[in-house]
């Protein structure tokens, strides 16, 4: 906003905010360096048409002499660009975000494209809506949203250009990228349904996750098949809830031989609990995640999951939103990527004592 | 950026971006309806103190009627404030950064400031550098910083108030938060020591880390008063880095019965190896870590470290950093908190045979 604009000034010398010299130079001394009057460098810079070729490339060289640099909000105010994506991730300290956040800044590389971050939370998501309605992004991939986000909420009320990555959101209509969580539960319960299961348990269903409804979904007709039934914990899924799961299950007089985590660090938890509390696995239990992090391939952990292809996922919502940003009336498109089970040491045969302690 | 300044115009009917009413809304819908001239809206939205209280609050009024919210970078304009901070942030997949970015954001709650993150790289740290630059935040918190980091050498070069969290970089002079990494180096040494450990390791004691080298330090000033030495492992601390280690030290044929891991994911790249090669731990190695992340406690890992005070470090980082806004010419100051080693199962005499295998 120009508060300056109304006051009866003419020549008014501009600094430059976009110099990097430290002295500060203004319009003045770019006009005289240029041989130009300073009206002329003020129609430069907003990119007006009355200026000849001749005239924009000199004065270009002398601001490029200075050290100029386009300011990004003046460059916004022309072009209406900002060059700039914001990502907003939800429960950082899951490491799946984390990865998928170091996948998007990689399919970023090159673009042309800047990334700032924002998690979600009090201290930050006001600092995304903020960006959003002043439109210092010229997009946004939101990871991991929930209906109730409040920066999603701006983003479909401003209509900026958007996609939900990992999750959807019912009711939003934009560019999406998931796994297909259904196909990925589905594959789940037949991967232990063909070990011999047939007590199963679903760990971290909640209910407002669209990711764990699905896997919920997929795992419940693969077992409707053959006519059972999971017992199902509808926690959040957290490290914190698989550890207290894995109690509870510890003293159930009749307990699931098998359980499928709505995600790998739920599983972890649940690995950490058995360990305390001397269940073996597979023998005792078998544990199945999703997600496949890279910690799931250590060692210490060897979790059979269902992998999410992470860097595929993060290529395709930057795609999807560049051409969303290119062309802001195209229809709405939806990715599904393909999951599928990776089998490691942590599901076997029910009651098999081989494996883990 | 205000080209048009230099534009012999008057009565400029402004359009204001702080409005949220789709139709645009301008200075002169504003003045009509609280019966002023457009010199006084720009006036009120200036801050002027040419307007009369009445005046003012009329004008007020009628903006709010219209749905005005200051717009951010008018109002930077204005009061040279923006109210946000910006957090740099090196390797996200290291578990305790996101820790710690979860405990600066907690940290903020309630301070009236906003968060937003860049981490280093290719996509994001232009980013910060622009927003630096041009002075979208306030300040700054650098968490792992390294000494070539472009992001870091536009704040100090701009003279950004800045706070070095968790590494300090030499040659910076500014606010500092760091733990007493030479004291939580010599504890970490006094504890192997007076388990019996004479023949040690230190792994991931890179050179450009200033935790590291100061880690290093302690670990090896207490070793030298027994006459001992380390043999040292170089790398970039890392799971990566840590299992690669171990798999060196496992064939070697006069191996150190202890080492010490300048990080704790590095030290679970070490577990996950032992487990992989076969040596017990701690009865063929000792393993040590630093940070204390949340995973450490993990029954999985039950590591043994030196802890960071996370929270504490955040807590002061941000109260630093607020007093550096109000105060940029204050002397810059140093926190250095206090480390301590965690005992867990991960370290044992040497060749003792209990324990994990």
């Amino acid at each position: 906003m120009s508060a300056e604009q109304n006051q009866p000034k003419r020549k008014t010398n501009v600094e430059f905010a976009g110099l990097s010299n430290s002295e500060r130079v203004t319009s003045r001394h770019i006009a005289k360096a240029a041989g130009v009057s300073q009206t002329t460098v003020s129609r430069v810079l907003s990119g007006s048409n009355l200026v000849t070729p001749d005239t924009r490339a000199r004065v270009m060289q002398v601001l490029e002499e200075y050290g100029y640099q386009p300011n990004a909000i003046a460059q916004a105010m022309v072009t209406g660009r900002t060059s700039t994506i914001g990502v907003v991730v939800d429960g950082i300290t899951n490491p799946f975000y984390p990865e998928l956040l170091e996948a998007i800044a990689n399919a970023m590389e090159g673009s042309g494209y800047r990334m700032t971050l924002w998690s979600s939370g009090a201290a930050s998501e006001p600092a995304a809506i903020e960006a959003i309605s002043q439109r210092l992004v010229d997009g946004i991939i939101f990871t991991g949203a929930v209906a109730d986000s409040p920066a999603l909420q701006e983003a479909t009320k401003g209509e900026a250009p958007l996609v939900l990555l990992n999750r959807y959101v019912d009711g939003v209509r934009c560019d999406t990228v998931t796994t297909d969580n259904v196909s990925g539960g589905r594959a789940a319960a037949e991967h232990l349904l063909s070990l011999g299961h047939r007590s199963l348990g679903v760990i971290g269903a909640a209910p407002d996750l669209s990711t764990a409804r699905e896997r919920e979904q997929g795992f419940r007709e693969a077992l409707a098949a053959h006519g059972l039934e999971p017992w199902i914990d509808r926690g959040q899924p957290s490290f914190h809830l698989g550890w207290e799961a894995l109690q509870e299950l510890a003293t159930m007089p009749e307990r699931p031989t098998a359980v499928f985590c709505m995600n790998d660090i739920t599983a972890f938890g649940v690995l950490s609990a058995a360990q305390r509390f001397g269940l073996s696995v597979p023998g005792d239990l078998s544990v199945l995640g999703f997600d496949d992090i890279d910690m799931a391939q250590w060692e210490t952990f060897n979790l059979t999951t269902v992998r999410q292809p992470i860097v595929e996922m993060a290529q395709n919502a930057v795609r999807l939103l560049q051409e969303r940003i290119e062309d802001p009336t195209r229809k709405p498109r939806h990715r599904c990527l393909e999951a599928r089970v990776i089998l490691r040491d942590t599901t076997g045969a029910p009651g098999a004592r081989s494996g883990r302690s």
